[in-house]
């Protein structure tokens, strides 16, 4: 596998990781002294929301309990962390993925107490698009592994923590 | 051209078969013994929705007619089924494929009798996301030539046939 | 770098110069005498909107002050251009990239004058699919460096100018 396709795949499991807001499998991803900063890019130029530091402390940020602090999805919630259109560069044991992104809020329609009415057909909810702007992931490969090693999440639109 | 792309070109043509409920362009991408299988992936784990067995009955259930029994999409309707955030293994004359995957339903707007209102600009519809989840694809290579002997479609809320 | 990904990356670029409406960035992207094509791809088949020729008048088009004649985008507003299921094809000098494309319009939630109200919490405004269709991307290779020389831009709904 060449090191373009080794790095995209752990963007894959990013959002993986992410969707299932799954800190054993977000902290696999991280390098230890791993650094991710949460920015808007607002009409006055880039502003920083908060800083994460260290694997760790950035799976727990990113993850529902036992392992995270996150709140775990609401009953027939998920959502879908989507990257398009990456930008790849490679110079040595040092990499980066530059990739848009939008986050995809699921919420599933409970079935009836008494069923589905007549004539109901297909999926039974809604999917909204509730986050977007671009990830740019910095990774290093250690003892021949990738990992994340820095990690820019820039958001489109004002965020409040 | 690696394996990986050759397979993931597999993906994006399935894409696109299910975009035009092509009977035709779906049928060249499965096995003839190829399964599909629908699930819901609930708050009580995953639940069997459907099972298609071969690669006949799979493009006849995923296009509309002549050769399908799907309906076929509405005046100015269309569909966009968009995969993100491949997973990837190839083992020997085995390979898979996992996805995230969304689907959105279009429907354009039929421009009015005296013509469009003075003002009016851009893309005239609706563009809406309403399924979403998993595809998990397994391939096969015969004779030379991958093709999809499984695929499980994974959906993230209730389904209703 | 394989063509493959050398092309892929021409379509990413793409998306970054259409997002941030970047005329030079959107200039270096096509051969100078490239063409770019419009189309409504409706009910009685494929109708021609609109013709771009010259790397030049592509840019412009598609790009706001100073270089461009597109409205620049409003205060706290912004767009992505995402891509999807890439279907690839390379001959020596030619390539050809065809893609999925839907466009989000993401409108930014201003600051109320008095902050924020107590319990607001993640990112305050929306983002909305306006548009979707194809890309069909045609690259040629000159003096070493590939870029695009044809784009067909397939809309899915009824194009209003």
């Amino acid at each position: 596998m060449s090191t373009e396709h080794e790095i995209g795949e752990l963007v894959s499991r990013y959002t993986r990781a992410a969707d299932q807001r799954n800190g054993e499998l977000m902290a696999e991803l991280y390098e230890v002294d791993a650094v991710v900063e949460i920015h808007y890019r607002g009409p006055d130029g880039m502003e920083l929301l908060g800083k994460l530091s260290g694997g760790a402390q950035i799976a727990a940020a990113m993850s529902a309990p036992p392992s995270g602090t996150m709140a775990p999805h609401p009953p027939l919630g998920w959502s879908h962390h989507t990257t398009y259109d990456h930008l790849v560069s490679v110079d040595g044991d040092e990499a980066g993925i530059e990739t848009q992104f939008i986050t995809f809020d699921v919420a599933g329609t409970p079935k009836p107490e008494g069923g589905w009415p007549a004539g109901t057909f297909g999926a039974q909810g809604t999917i909204k698009p509730i986050e977007s702007g671009y990830y740019r992931f910095t990774f290093r490969r250690t003892d021949g592994a990738w990992r994340i090693s820095h990690q820019d999440v820039i958001h489109d639109i004002p965020y409040v923590f």
